[in-house]
C-alpha cells in the first residue's frame, strides 16, 4: 500500500453492484406490505444494526457504539492526531419507508471505506462511517435524536426519558436491543462531515440533474393547533351563530397556502393532518386538531411566517368565537452548510462528468446537527417523482452509484 | 261524557308532571355515558317500543303496527267515517341522543289523548298517535324511513333490504325485535298531521320565544366528496408541484362558508367530517374524504348552491391537479307546510298567552313525509343553547308543557 496520491484517486470508483446488493439486503430487514418498517429501537432496527456492524467489521472498520446507540465504523488514517472526516446517516425508517432514505448515506459511506481498502489507499485523516439513532422520529420524538445528542443539543437523560408512541422509554428500548454503548459523547470531533442522501423531493428528477450540492437546510416549525368550538345541528344553526371548529380547520389550511404563495421563495406550508370531532355529516364540529408544518431557509422569514400565522389564529378565534391553542412539536432553525464543503462536492461532481446544481434541503437530516460541530454539507441524488417515506421510493441505480462516487472523491480530498 | 264544546276545550290543559315522568322514563331506556342510545331496531329500541305500546294500551288506545314497524295508537272519534287527525314523531335516537328529540312528539301526543280521556272529551274525528320507525337514520340509511314508507316514498322491499352500519338488514332486525306488523300501508289516511318537536336549534332560546309555528322545512343535499392527490414530503415538495388533497379539503370548507355567506337567507352549508390520508404532519395528504351538508328552504336556491359547489369542485380539481368525485348521500326537496295548520297553531299559542313566531325547520322530520299526504305543520319549543343530538339536550319543563298544550288545542280543533 502506498499513500494516496491525486493522480490515482481521480480514477477511483466505488463498486456499484456491491452497494446495490447491500442496499437491497438492508431493505429486506423489516420489509412487509411493499414498504420497509424499521422503526427506531425495534427488533427490526436491531437486526439492521447487527447487519451493519457485521459489514463494518468485515470491512476492517473499528466499531464503537455511544450511549445513545449511534454506531461508528472508523477507518484509521495515517496521522492519528488528525481529526477524522465523517460521513453517514441513519438506518431507521418511518412506518412505511423506502429502500434508500438514510441507508444510502450509511452504506454509501461503508462502500467508500471498502473501495479505499480494495485500492490500498491510505488517507492522512481517518474516515468514520456513522449510523445515527432515531433520525426519523417516527417512534420516538424528537426526530434526529441520535445526532442531536452527538452534537450536544440534547442530554442523554433527555434522550433516555423520551417515550415512544407505543409507550416504551428510549433508554429501556436501547438496553433491550443491546445498543447502549460506552463510547464518549461525542465519540469523535470530526474535521468535516459529508452526508449522501436521496433528495426526497422532485426537483433533481424533474430537471434531469444527477447531483445536488446541498448548501442549506430549511428551518422547520411544527405546530399542533387545537380548536374548541360548539357542536350543533348543521341544519338548524344559523351561520352567524356557528362556532365551527371544522370551518376553522379549513380556514387554517387556506391561510397556510396563502402564506406560502404570498411569501414565495423557499416558503412552504402544509396542513398534513386534520381530525374533526364528532366528525359527522350533520353536526357542526365541536373540536378540531390540525397539524401545521412551516419551513423556510431563512430564520427571519420563518419567524415572519410564524408570526403571520399566529396573528391569523387570533383573528380567526375572535371571528368564529372559538378557542384556539397551539403546541410547538418541533422547531429547528435553518441551517447554512459550509460553502467550502459544498463547493468541493460540486467540483467533484463536475469532474466526474455529472450534472450538478446547488440545492436546499426541505427535510431535516443528521447533517444539520453535525453542522454545529464542523464544516458540513450534503450530496443529494434524485428521487423519482419526489416520492419518499413510501415503499415506492426509487432512485435509479446509476444515480445511487454517481452519488457514492462524488462522496468517495469528496471524502478523500477532505481526508488528505 | 259529552261531546267537546269550544267553551270547555279552551280551558283544558295537559298534565305536565305526567308528561315529564313519561319523558324521563323513556330517556332511561338506553341511557349510558350521559346520553341516550336507542338506535333503531336494537334491543333498546324494542324496550322503548314495548313501553310505549304498554302506555298506549293503558290509555285505551287501539294499537296497530304496520309492516315497517310504525306504531299507531288510535283514540276513536264519534264519526268512524271521518279521516282521523294524526300526531306523533319517533322514539329512536342517534348514538348520543338527548331526552326530547322525537320522544316529545310521541309522548306529547299520548298525553293529549290521556287528557281528552280524563276530561271525557269526544272528538268527531279520531286521534292517532304515531311513532315512526328509524327517523334518525343513525343505524339504517336513509333516515325518516318509517314515515317515508307510510307516505309511499319508499317500498317495503327497499326498506327491508336496507343494511345497517353494523351489517344487519332492516327486515331481519325488525323481525328480531318482533315489530313487523300487519296493518295496511298506510294504516290511516290522515285528515291532518301536527308534530310537536324541540327546535334543535338556538333561535327560540336566543329570542326568548316559547312556540315556533313551523311553516316550512329546509331541503337537504348531502354529499361525500372524495379527493385523490399525491402524497409527498411536506418539506421537499415545492408549492407549485403539490397535488394536496388536504388543501382541497380546506378549500371546500371555505367555499361552503362563502356560499352560505354570499347567498344569505336560509342558506346553510357545513363540512362536518373530514378525513385525510395518511394524516401525518410532514406528509402532503394523498387523499381526503369530506362530507358536505347544504340546506335551503327554496328548491331553486338549493339547486343554485349545489351548482355553484359542483362548479367549484371542477375548478379546484383542475387547479390542484387532483381527482374529485362526489356521491350523493341524501337529497330531500324543501317542504312547504300547510299555512292553514300553521295559522291554527299560532292562533292557539297566542290564545294560551304564549309568545310565538313563524319558523323554518333546519332539520328533517317525519312531518315532511306526512306533508305529502295531508295538511301538516309542526310546533317547535326551545332547545336551550340549540344543543341537540347530545345528552345535554334540554328544554325547560314549562316549555315542554306549553308545547303540549298548543298541540292539544290544535288537535282538538282539527278533530272537530
Amino acid at each position: 500500500m502506498t499513500p494516496a496520491t491525486p493522480d490515482r484517486i481521480d480514477t477511483l470508483r466505488i463498486d456499484g453492484m456491491r452497494l446495490l446488493d447491500r442496499l437491497a439486503a438492508m431493505a429486506r430487514i423489516g420489509w412487509k406490505d411493499n414498504a420497509c418498517c424499521r422503526l427506531a429501537l425495534t427488533d427490526e432496527d436491531r437486526e439492521g444494526r447487527d447487519q451493519l456492524v457485521a459489514w463494518m467489521k468485515a470491512a476492517g472498520l473499528t466499531v464503537s457504539i455511544d450511549p445513545v446507540g449511534n454506531i461508528f465504523g472508523l477507518r484509521p488514517g495515517t496521522d492519528p492526531s488528525a481529526a477524522p472526516v465523517m460521513t453517514g446517516s441513519h438506518i431507521d425508517t418511518v412506518r412505511t419507508g423506502g429502500k434508500y432514505d438514510g441507508n444510502l448515506g450509511v452504506l454509501g459511506g461503508l462502500e467508500v471505506a471498502m473501495t479505499l481498502n480494495d485500492a490500498g489507499v491510505k488517507t492522512r485523516r481517518g474516515l468514520v462511517v456513522a449510523a445515527f439513532s432515531n433520525e426519523e422520529g417516527a417512534r420516538f420524538h424528537p426526530d434526529i435524536l441520535g445526532s442531536m445528542v452527538f452534537a450536544g443539543g440534547l442530554t442523554l437523560e433527555e434522550a433516555y426519558g423520551t417515550v415512544a408512541i407505543d409507550g416504551k422509554r428510549y433508554g429501556e428500548e436501547l438496553d433491550r436491543i443491546g445498543y447502549r454503548g460506552d463510547a464518549p459523547v461525542p465519540a469523535f470531533e470530526p474535521h468535516a462531515y459529508v452526508e449522501l442522501h436521496i433528495e426526497q423531493g422532485p426537483i433533481l428528477d424533474i430537471e434531469g440533474v444527477t447531483i445536488g450540492a446541498v448548501r442549506n437546510l430549511q428551518g422547520i416549525s411544527w405546530q399542533e393547533v387545537s380548536i374548541v368550538g360548539q357542536s350543533n345541528h348543521a341544519g338548524t344553526t344559523p351561520m352567524h351563530l356557528r362556532r365551527d371548529a371544522g370551518y376553522c380547520a379549513a380556514a387554517i389550511g387556506m391561510e397556510l397556502r396563502a402564506i406560502a404563495r404570498e411569501m414565495g421563495g423557499s416558503q412552504v406550508c402544509t396542513m398534513g393532518a386534520a381530525n374533526l370531532h364528532p366528525n359527522l355529516i350533520n353536526v357542526i364540529a365541536a373540536r378540531a386538531l390540525v397539524t401545521v408544518d412551516i419551513r423556510n431557509t431563512s430564520e427571519e422569514l420563518l419567524q415572519k411566517a410564524e408570526k403571520r400565522f399566529a396573528d391569523f389564529l387570533v383573528r380567526l378565534a375572535s371571528e368564529e368565537k372559538v378557542t384556539i391553542t397551539t403546541k410547538s412539536l418541533a422547531r429547528f432553525q435553518p441551517v447554512k452548510f459550509d460553502d467550502g464543503v459544498a463547493d468541493l462536492i460540486a467540483r467533484h461532481a463536475r469532474a466526474l462528468g455529472l450534472s450538478c446544481r446547488d440545492m436546499t434541503s426541505g427535510a431535516g437530516h443528521d447533517a444539520q446537527m453535525l453542522a454545529r460541530m464542523c464544516p458540513s454539507a450534503m450530496i443529494f441524488v434524485p428521487s423519482v417523482k419526489g416520492i419518499s417515506h413510501n415503499g415506492a421510493e426509487h432512485t435509479e441505480p446509476e444515480d445511487l452509484e454517481a452519488g457514492a462516487n462524488v462522496l468517495l472523491q469528496s471524502l478523500v480530498e477532505l481526508a488528505a
